[in-house]
């Protein structure tokens, strides 16, 4: 069997797989001073009550990792940690690898499609956007861990938001929830809207969106082009086969993905027109899945 | 021995290639109706003469080409070619292989750059944008057939001048030959120049940025502010090891280069500030062996 973990800012996802399966999966509490500790010795009660073997274990890691070195997880708090050396304590025989979270999602959605796309290229919208591109069923980390950090890419032209990177006019200071958020106050008084001045959320401003709300049909509208425009970029840089969108903020469904087809066929090249643009299907499983088979 | 062909609009360039060196070369003139029985002749007559062995045939071709069937060569006007068949009628048992010619050249950079990076994109300028993407040794083709496409990258929103694809404000407007040409007319009136209006080439812009002519050195500006927005892009969204910067327009040498540089690095995402941004050093020697070695 193999093991997926998906460490999170406030819960670690553990995941028991055979065959792309989730057979049994459960969280345990994200803690600073002695994570994997934890994360091993769970694993290693349910390997013991269950008398499973254990074939490899994979780690999402909310940061930067590479050769199973952690060198930053910021929002845990935790840098410069040698990963492989406290799982291989717990689990001397056993292959490890880690990688991203967003990276480790993506690759789990690629495997998880029955169309078996032979590269594909993830687009998490969350809080931030991060991204992950899957060649042949490996995920490409870059040559500074760096591959797929499309929330950076410049998209907004328009209003040059500051991001959190330091930079302007990125691509998630416009199509991140924040982003979102962010839109509908720049444009609160330009549109009629139900919401209320300072006190929404960016799946307020989808929900309302549905309804036909001016401003917030606006914002939707506004998002769709920016992440049609961020898509047709990374589709002439790469041909991958499928994009898939995920995070919180595609939870909103297929009406997102419509959307942002409608102007992704307008803006990209001819030749790339019938690129697929797919909702993610595996939600908070795709981590576990894709560090499963990393 | 391989062979590495390069067909060109008007003539096709033949290598006789080992270990990464051309031994001998020659070229012969496109033709039309008899285009690939003239290489195949050369190439046998060449054989013969000199008692070589040939190992593999590659071939670039400009234009589409898939599993060595040349869709279209829409500058030489053949289209659906079935090129593995007319090649094998005169090299039955050789290894034949056909790419994109701007991925081969991409595809020679990254295999003669002594420090042999995993990674590698090629922008060429010349009187379009074009690119390629090498990974560990190999082109990347695309879904399509269309990866690094990147002429195609939308960047220019200030003027967004209607591009020969269609779409508005691609890469190649800006920052191909024609691109500067066209730039050097828009701002004609801004800035002083010793330009001669409407009888003046890419290159005489770019050799008269050298010379401080104000117009000249504004346009000079511009393109490497908009190369250096295309490369950010590509490098947040594959992180590869390094970039080159090849075609007629490169000609120019280290000076864009460094030019380009100063604006990554005020474009990029922190993380990919060191990213290699190299002049390409084969020049039209790469088209050959890129495509020996496909």
């Amino acid at each position: 069997m193999r093991i997926g973990v998906d460490v999170g800012g406030t819960t670690v996802k553990i995941g028991f797989i055979d065959n792309y399966e989730i057979k049994h999966s459960y969280q345990i509490e994200t803690t600073k001073d002695t994570l994997f500790d934890d994360v091993c010795k769970s694993i290693s009660d349910y390997q013991k009550n269950n008398n499973i073997e254990i074939e490899a274990i994979g780690f999402g890691i909310p940061g930067v990792v590479k050769d199973n070195f952690i060198i930053n997880m910021p929002n845990i708090g935790i840098t410069n940690f040698d990963l492989a050396k406290k799982v291989s304590n717990y689990f001397p025989n056993i292959k490890i690898k880690s990688c991203n979270d967003a990276n480790a999602a993506a690759l789990g959605e690629a495997l998880c499609d029955d169309e078996k796309p032979e590269s594909s290229y993830m687009i998490t919208l969350g809080t931030g956007v991060g991204g992950g591109f899957v060649l042949n069923g490996k995920v490409l980390d870059g040559a500074h861990s760096a591959c797929a950090e499309i929330g950076h890419m410049y998209i907004d032209h328009k209003h040059e938001f500051l991001c959190s990177c330091g930079l302007k006019g990125c691509l998630e200071t416009v199509a991140s929830a924040t982003g979102i958020v962010r839109l509908a106050k720049t444009y609160y008084r330009d549109y009629e809207t139900s919401l209320k001045e300072d006190d929404f959320t960016a799946k307020d401003v989808f929900d309302k969106a549905k309804e036909n709300d001016p401003l917030c049909s606006f914002v939707f509208d506004e998002v769709s082009k920016y992440l049609a425009r961020g898509i047709a970029n990374i589709a002439c840089t790469t041909d991958v086969d499928v994009f898939y969108i995920g995070g919180g903020v595609a939870a909103c469904g297929q009406i997102l993905i419509d959307s942002i087809v409608k102007y992704y066929k307008k803006y990209c090249h001819f030749a790339l027109v019938d690129t697929k643009i797919k909702l993610a299907r595996l939600g908070n499983k795709a981590g576990m899945l894709g560090a499963a088979y990393l």
